[in-house]
């Protein structure tokens, strides 16, 4: 094998980890929204890691459950991890969630200072990364992150459908 | 005086009286920015009545007191406000805040369904109300707020140019 192909080989590799390191990852942010479904909450979760890849925070929807409106996955973890790290700057930061941010969470990334979002389904009503707003690449904001989409999609989105199915059919039963 | 002078004339005090409560609910907003600064955070600050126009909640930035990303004063009235009622709707809530609402506390307020937001001034920077975004009126959104900007504006702008232009002093002497 000439020199050329094996660079080529290895940065396929190096891109085929990375892809799994996310997988991996989003799978640990799909066991929050699980909690979250199983408390009563719309099933959504979220892991933040540092720039080295230790994971410093988890969280999950907790709308329902403290009954406060700003408790969406992504605001809960992000305040855990400044707790961990006693700061409110998250820089090199990357925070997987399982649904497409909503503008409060998108702001709440941006104040934070993260390096990169990776979400998993996108929000078609509310979703502020790509589908509503474009919050996180807008050159206006005083803060910009990377952002992958798409990780683990199928799942993330069986996952609330089967959450809003029940809750239909319950609604049906009463 | 004929009847229907009486009315326009009625109607005028009852403007100028919401006009009032305004600016009373605002000069309490200011005093929590004022509280902010004191503790070392950029002066914004926060007020949350009912529909009935009971104080529901203050809430003041404490970014760098709790060292929380989300620690700004909406977030923190929001809070404080659905910790008070036991719920995290806010239906009929009014919120005043002193400076323009960002896009995290713009999206906060969407998402526990105020009724109405008073801010004093606005903010070039990241204002998500009218300025940069305007989130509050974005009928893609599931809920939609009434805004009433520039009660008290100049006062709440020399609040943060007096914060910053000490900081600067204080850089400059270092």
């Amino acid at each position: 094998m000439d020199e050329g192909a094996e660079v080529l080989l290895s940065a396929a590799a190096r891109a085929e980890d990375a892809l799994d390191v996310d997988v991996l990852r989003m799978r640990e942010a799909l066991v929050e929204a699980e909690a979250a479904a199983a408390s009563g909450d719309v099933p959504v979760g979220a892991l933040i890691v540092d720039a080295s890849g230790v994971v410093l925070a988890r969280g999950r929807n907790r709308r329902e459950i403290d009954q406060d409106p700003t408790g969406h996955a992504e605001v809960d973890a992000l305040r855990a991890a400044a707790r961990q790290l006693g700061r409110w700057r998250l820089e090199g930061a990357t925070v997987y969630a399982t649904l497409e941010p909503c503008p409060m969470c998108a702001g709440a990334l941006v104040n934070a200072r993260i390096a990169r979002l990776v979400y998993g389904c996108p929000d078609p009503k509310a979703g502020a990364v790509d589908t509503l707003f474009t919050i996180g690449r807008d050159t206006r904001l005083n803060h910009r992150f990377a952002v992958t989409s798409g990780v683990l999609a199928d799942e993330c989105a069986a996952l609330l459908r089967a959450f809003f199915a029940k809750l239909r059919t319950a609604a049906l039963k009463r």
